[in-house]
């Protein structure tokens, strides 16, 4: 069994696993999570009982921030993917493909890469009044890499870069329900069980056909990450960013909080910006 | 024309047929039913005015209740079927390709077959109040298998087997429409009366293009039916059934009326589960 | 600069254009605002600059009443398009190709050619009190020709011809938001303002991305509009449209106000009704 640092994990019961992410001060994706979620992929694909995998977090204010792009990317050097992969598409190809169900319950914020992951669970449900979803990348200068162009592909939420309070992430099928925050946990709860007793074999056939129907081709995941460090090398990008990071970017506070209506009000140096 | 037992037909208009599910208890879908449908199918292509075809129930609590697995299969023997497909198959491909536009009004329970036979028609209209629809299989060990994978693909509905009521159906795109059922006949009335008062090859049209823009293919349909036997054969399906059957599934009662929660609480033998 | 006589051009700022369909009497879509749109979306294609494109109308009860099917045919002659496309198909293609974001701002009737001009723009905002949206095509005779079996395919809107309001039109995503009429001015153009002011090459890839994964085919688009004209030769079709046209239609007044419920009452000569 693998030893797991930003998130723990709790065999409720065989077939159910709770994966609750911890990584303070707010819960960002980085290369070590990244390297941990691929393993505990692999422990989830050797496991023959578990059916059913349930994400949450320890921060009530924060499911996943988003990624760390402040991390060394030679921390993700020798992470073994198919094919050459980024590992962040690897992982989301290998989640969605997983045997197991997924489910991500969110409270707090879960934006770009963090939202992304949520995309690539199988089923989300947010609380009303916490949860906060939002792909804020087009603020500072890119298109999101991780799969919400093929997996949510809705412009509305895409090109603004806006938050999304869980009643309407739920009205543009971010997400699947918004739950009372009161009932939150007593639902997720009731509902992860419930499905974790369930005949792994037709939990998996579920998933397989359901898969078949819906998931983008990994392709076209390839070339939404590719098109993301392509635009990080445009001006905008660092230009953006260091507006952001002077700000209180990737810190516990009010730009963390309030990301989807901070990055409505940055703007770079005219001359950084692209024409087309 | 042929004779019916399952249902009636009243031709309310040359252009407008409705069809009456009407076979107590609990309006299973068996094999004579699937027999009569493949034949009003036939009389629907063969007329050339019919423009709506309504189905209904004459059973307030159930729409169709769902197939009958304890049927003898060797009812369905000898009915001819495109390249040896699973009559059940058969009879949604050929529905969901009618020239006529089919619409259901659910109001009860359309479970299983039942909410898969809905989903092939083109328009499903709940009552509010009266309607429930659920894909229950995963609770009797099986995945669906007449279409609710390629047509529904929605993983929150189908791996918990949970019922849904007309509003929640609703926000789940699982029907066009709730309508507050002391409203309920009039609006399907009115909207079926309408529709069939439109130019037939019109209608046709523009069922022609949607279809083509978003009916599953044939084959992954096949696949499906496919799955759901060979998961029969697992010893889940017949140890859960075996305890379904005792508690009083397929008949009128507690059971079929709540049949959501019933399969959240049925447990077989450890070992009849399968692991992966 | 090209001049237009359809609609207005401002220029907020250089990467947001407002373009208000200006139509007397009832916006109707004719051949030189046809003409007139093509060349707008040339010099958007040619500017360097421009990020978002604002659609909104001049007329508060009508965005664009639908097309003009009284014009002159030949006024069209001479338009090039690719591969000898329908204008009006070739306007929708380049329209959701387009490097910019655009939105429609829907108050009033959007109906016909018009709602699927609104289908073709990126990002719909309805009023919720004074929209009105439909494809009332069916109670005329045809299918719907320019994009909306392929864009939208929703059978019940489709075959019903009826109108929706905002709020209806949210449900059936038809539109991705409806917003309280008193608040919608302010939200739209904050919105709008606030996705200009962000990276054109990332608002592009954005784009390029999300069409990839939800545009329909160019070839679905062209037998679509072949179709409706092949019905326009169908008996049905002028029967109706004469009826209309007495009655009121492309004029101001309670038939354009009213469209879905009205072609809902029109009934031709039951000879000119196609069969199958």
């Amino acid at each position: 069994m693998s030893i797991y640092t930003r998130f723990t994990v709790t065999r409720s019961s065989p077939s159910l696993w709770r994966v609750t992410f911890d990584n303070p001060p707010i819960n960002l994706i980085d290369a070590v999570m990244m390297k941990e979620l691929l393993n505990l992929l692999t422990e989830i694909e050797r496991d023959k009982r578990v059916g059913v995998v349930l994400f949450d977090s320890a921060d009530p204010d924060f499911f996943l921030a988003h990624y760390d792009i402040a991390g060394d990317p030679a921390e993700l050097e020798g992470v073994e993917t198919t094919a050459g992969r980024h590992p962040f598409t690897e992982l989301h190809i290998r989640l969605s493909k997983s045997p197991a169900v997924t489910i991500s319950a969110i409270r707090g914020r879960a934006r770009g890469a963090g939202s992304e992951f949520a995309l690539a669970t199988d089923i989300r449900f947010a609380s009303r009044e916490r949860a906060v979803l939002g792909q804020f990348e087009i603020g500072v200068g890119a298109a999101p890499g991780g799969g919400a162009l093929n997996r949510l592909s809705r412009l509305v939420i895409l090109v603004s870069g806006k938050d999304f309070d869980g009643e309407l992430a739920e009205r543009y099928g971010y997400v699947n329900r918004a739950i009372p925050d009161e009932q939150f946990v007593d639902f997720v709860d009731a509902f992860a069980q419930r499905v974790s007793r369930f005949d792994l074999l037709a939990l998996a056939d579920i998933k397989r056909f359901v898969n078949a129907a819906t998931l983008p081709a990994d392709e076209s995941l390839g070339a939404e990450i590719d098109a993301f460090w392509k635009s990080a090398k445009r001006p905008a990008f660092p230009a953006l960013h260091s507006q952001a990071f002077k700000a209180g970017y990737s810190q516990r506070g009010p730009v963390e909080l309030n990301l989807g209506d901070f990055v409505g009000t940055i703007l770079a140096d005219p001359d950084s910006y692209s024409t087309r």
